[in-house]
């Protein structure tokens, strides 16, 4: 396993949680006070901070404390390896469609050669 | 949570693992038969078979058996969900970076007529 590999395993495992996907979304607008991102969870504060550590675990997120209050920060470059991991999967896809489309093509064409 | 929700539950927990991602890679260029499925993979069959089962529960593959041979597909749509949703909330945080550069600019402009 490279270190890429638990890099994405950590992140796609943080994703794998509606609570921890509200919270990523919520910092997607601006960075909040845990207090903040609790709120509409509805569930007890250390469930929301085990959470949160699952997410700065995965890079996704990282938290800074000023006097009592702490607060979270995206970190978009962690969401964009997320997204260009399965980017390159569908490019693979792709391509492999296009050139099935390419292989169809050529059969068409020497069918109608033939044709003629 | 929504349907939609619990579909991305599964499919980021799917993702969550290098075994499965290396399935859906090899799936990305074309179907495979279980057997080759396993075989760069070093592990048992049985854990093969998991890890698949996992993967079909996510609907990012589906498989047929014709005989004796079980051939696996990517779902490229389920794939393209995950996607859709880590793309959705870089687009919030892009717009956001274009609000505070926006913002920042107009602070400028109104810093230049007043030193005019």
């Amino acid at each position: 396993m490279t270190n890429n590999s638990a890099i994405l395993d950590r992140m796609f495992h943080a994703l794998a949680d509606p609570s921890r996907r509200a919270i990523v979304q919520r910092l997607c607008r601006g960075p909040a006070a845990v207090s903040d991102l609790a709120k509409p969870l509805s569930m007890a504060l250390p469930t929301v901070l085990q959470h949160l550590q699952v997410l700065e675990h995965s890079r996704l997120i990282r938290s800074e404390k000023t006097g009592r209050v702490r607060t979270c920060h995206l970190e978009p470059a962690a969401l964009a390896t997320a997204e260009h991991w399965i980017g390159r999967q569908r490019m693979v896809w792709d391509q492999r469609l296009d050139r099935m489309e390419a292989y169809v093509k050529a059969l068409r064409d020497k069918e109608a050669k033939r044709e003629k």
